[in-house]
């Protein structure tokens, strides 16, 4: 942990305390939450829920206390003295921001959101393994009216559901969001249409023992900056990473018996969004700047080590003999080009986690679609499944055979998460913002993937996304790193390159 | 979790909201040092130490809240005025005792305890590696330092070690104390002396994978009561056993690579840890009446599921053609009464947590005698090596070779915790009273372990002592459950029948 700088500012000094404090506890509460998913004993359920609870509360309560209202009202011009982009001016400006909006929210209400979320996943789990929708059910009404009730909270704006993104995605309206989607939306359906139908690779059914799996799966996660003095690598049912501080990040994932493409893809995404927290500057530990900037910005450094990376032909260059070797059996007589092929094929699947880049944005945006029509009461959580399944083969065009691998797949809506979703979407596109931002500037870097090294790729996001954390807004950082606003034309033109013509180019 | 009773009085619903708040926090505080020590990366040392820091200083600040106290005046007729075995009653009889307690402890000294018990407990570690006590020394003079200011906080009574003591084990004087350890004392040395020098068994060094005995370890902790319902099992450094709550049981060990014994015996003491807390009634959860009663009340359960059972040839009829076919080039020619015998030999050796049932008794009187003679100002922290060595050589009859295997093998007086090595003792007392009061209501459970079956001895542990959590102070529990005060008798008589004629009976 650094030494704070000596601010020579009494206020600032307090206010920094105070928000370590509250840094402190959030560390607590996200150590319950990994825990909760990972490591807990099932019976544990409820006093975990109930320690969820407190601790969130006290998180809130001590975060809108006025004396944080006062200490920012007398650091205003001082702040403003200061360089826009000097730690102690972005910590009085997001602490501003953060402060008046959590103000809105009376600690009561912010209270039962987190023992609802706490109990909901893990009735979510429950009625998932049981294929039992109506289980479940009445926690997502429970979710919904917390969800009105929040948005109670705020000034009224063009759409409800923007105050549910702002959760995620400070700033974005769902107006834009919209029009990003209607767009990817034009283009995505005649792509899937195009895409040829390919057939499961061979490889599929055939054994993947997960120790060997999860051996693999290291391998590649470290050759990308994974490390073990400061990362740990979990199984779960739902992967996710989190962290508690840029020195203890956790990442999971899980493994599929019969099929290695899984439990990979799995890591080299989650490990994504751990190399995010890990690179943020360890100046900003222990304040509230420090962790990624939005959930779009997220998810496109999940993609971009998943599908950029990931899925890419120089990757596998390298990387595939390993994998073959590993699995002389199942993978004995594939070629490098035919198993590219296998990890970038386009085929309408039931699971978005498991969807392949072209088909994963009908995924959101029927959930997306869903989400605003159960808030807006147009849709009754009764009516849900059938309407997934309606619309998700109006989109994807398959049928859905029972909610578990439907409705209940995702574990968003069980936590409260409405308006998450999207932010998947929009970390594809930005992804590829990114990314090609990263090869104007570095060239190609095919031979260093072909060779294994990842450095170059690894240390320009660090240096010129990870480091900021959370210092500007999402709109800022995406101008600081690219230059300009999210665009989807990139994405789209990504897509169609590699999957227009049906093969893989 | 059970809910509240009505209680028709506003201010024990007051108080217990307060609680269970802290309670709640004090959740995250065992989870935080849980994770710690068992799965967090090393790199995240830093921030959670502040993590941890912050935490606890909010449990002793909530709790010592003139509020608590108001609202304890407040019930004190109220709480006469009940049942004294009423978890209402019990619950206001215990808070009051910890809040007087707690409340006579400045802050600013409560803050500087914890963090020379920290710094201290590096600096030990660093010590021990480099059988360096010289650079220790300081580190001890404070906490003797910080020791008599602790003492200072409380009325003074005959002996300033009860003040010490009180903390593990409330209510026992260290007269007590003394004359039990006299006792043991006359004992123990003839039996030590008369002890066959039982040579190494020879599957000493052969290898023992360390997934098999996890396998058995687990089989053998199910068999007394362990669930995965409510319990985890993990290996870690120093085996430990802690909670969040009756149903989130955390039992941890470590395994040998050549030795079975350790782990399996590691194994089923902390279990004996967890099956207690797991036992408490659940109408006690999220009360500071949660837990086990004392720390030699705990480690009575843990001695007892150890030695009384797990040392037991009618528990090795039936678990050891398991473990013999888990190894068997390790262990193929052994009988079962040699394995039984391997499992008891008496050897007089340097590391106390390593020593048999016999040795270790002594091992504990000699840190009693010299603590209470460091706090006395007696004996100086420059003399306490050489005190150590003569007295080890005395009590035990072998020379100590270094500092590294003598004084600087425990981490205790380096945290501070003076006061809790003699409840080590008392445990393995209490637990020979608690085992044959058992036998003496249920009959004997020879055929019960033969067959594999603990359910008779753990129901009887569950109803007559775990449930009751810390209702009751230790001198109340144990004569609920044994009829009569700490006696030493039981345990010497078992150590002679056992032991006594230098082979096992």
């Amino acid at each position: 942990v650094a030494p704070d700088p000596a601010s020579n500012h009494p206020e600032l000094d307090e206010l920094r305390a105070r928000l370590e404090e509250i840094h402190d506890i959030g560390v607590a509460s996200r150590l319950l939450g990994w825990d909760q998913l990972v490591k807990m004993p099932p019976a544990g359920a409820e006093v975990r829920a109930e320690a969820m609870a407190t601790i969130d509360r006290l998180v809130h309560e001590r975060f809108i206390d006025d004396e944080i209202g006062i200490l920012l009202d007398g650091l205003a011009t001082y702040g403003e003295s200061l360089a826009y982009d000097s730690d102690d001016a972005s910590l009085i400006r997001v602490a501003r921001r953060d402060w008046e909006k959590a103000r809105r929210v009376p600690p009561a209400l912010a209270g039962e959101m987190s023992r609802v979320s706490s109990a909901g996943m893990h009735a979510w789990a429950a009625a998932r393994e049981h294929d039992d929708y109506t289980s479940f059910r009445p926690w997502l009404d429970r979710q919904l009216d917390l969800k009105h009730e929040y948005i109670a909270c705020f000034d009224t704006t063009d759409d409800p559901y923007d105050v549910l993104l702002d959760d995620f995605e400070p700033g974005m309206q769902t107006s834009e969001v919209r029009a990003v989607f209607e767009r990817l939306r034009e283009e995505l359906v005649p792509l899937i249409a195009a895409a040829g139908t390919d057939r499961e690779p061979a490889f599929v059914g055939r054994p993947f023992p997960w120790e060997v799996q999860q051996a693999l799966s290291l391998e590649a996660m470290s050759a990308f900056g994974y490390t073990a003095e400061a990362m740990r690598f979990d199984t779960t049912v739902h992967p996710f990473c989190t962290g508690m501080g840029t020195h203890d990040i956790r990442v999971t994932t899980r493994f599929h018996d019969t099929d290695l493409r899984d439990g990979l893809f799995a890591s080299m995404h989650e490990v994504g969004h751990g190399l995010y927290e890990h690179g943020v500057s360890t100046s900003l530990e222990r304040t509230l700047l420090c962790e990624g900037c939005s959930s779009a910005l997220h998810e496109s450094q999940s993609r971009l080590w998943e599908n950029l990376v990931g899925r890419s032909l120089s990757f596998w260059r390298w990387f595939y003999p390993r994998v073959q070797g590993a699995f002389p059996e199942a993978l004995g007589g594939m070629s490098v080009d035919e198993f590219h092929r296998a990890v970038n094929t386009v085929h309408p699947s039931l699971i978005r986690v498991e969807a392949d880049e072209v088909t994963y944005g009908m995924h959101i945006i029927l959930r997306f679609e869903l989400e605003q029509e159960l808030l807006s009461g147009n849709l009754s959580t009764a009516d849900l499944p059938a309407a997934w399944n309606a619309r998700f083969e109006e989109y994807l065009g398959i049928p859905v055979p029972d909610d578990r691998l439907g409705v209940l797949q995702d574990v968003h809506w069980s936590a409260g998460s409405f308006g998450y979703f999207p932010t998947y979407q929009l970390g594809n596109v930005i992804a590829v913002q990114v990314w090609e931002r990263a090869i104007a500037e570095l060239g190609p870097l095919d031979d260093d993937f072909e060779r294994g090294d990842f450095t170059r790729l690894g240390e320009w996001l660090r240096v010129n996304l990870y480091a900021l954390g959370r210092k500007y807004t999402p709109q800022e950082t995406l101008e600081r790193v690219v230059g300009g606003p999210i665009d989807p034309e990139p994405y789209l033109a990504y897509l169609h390159e590699k999957h227009g013509s049906g093969v893989i180019a």
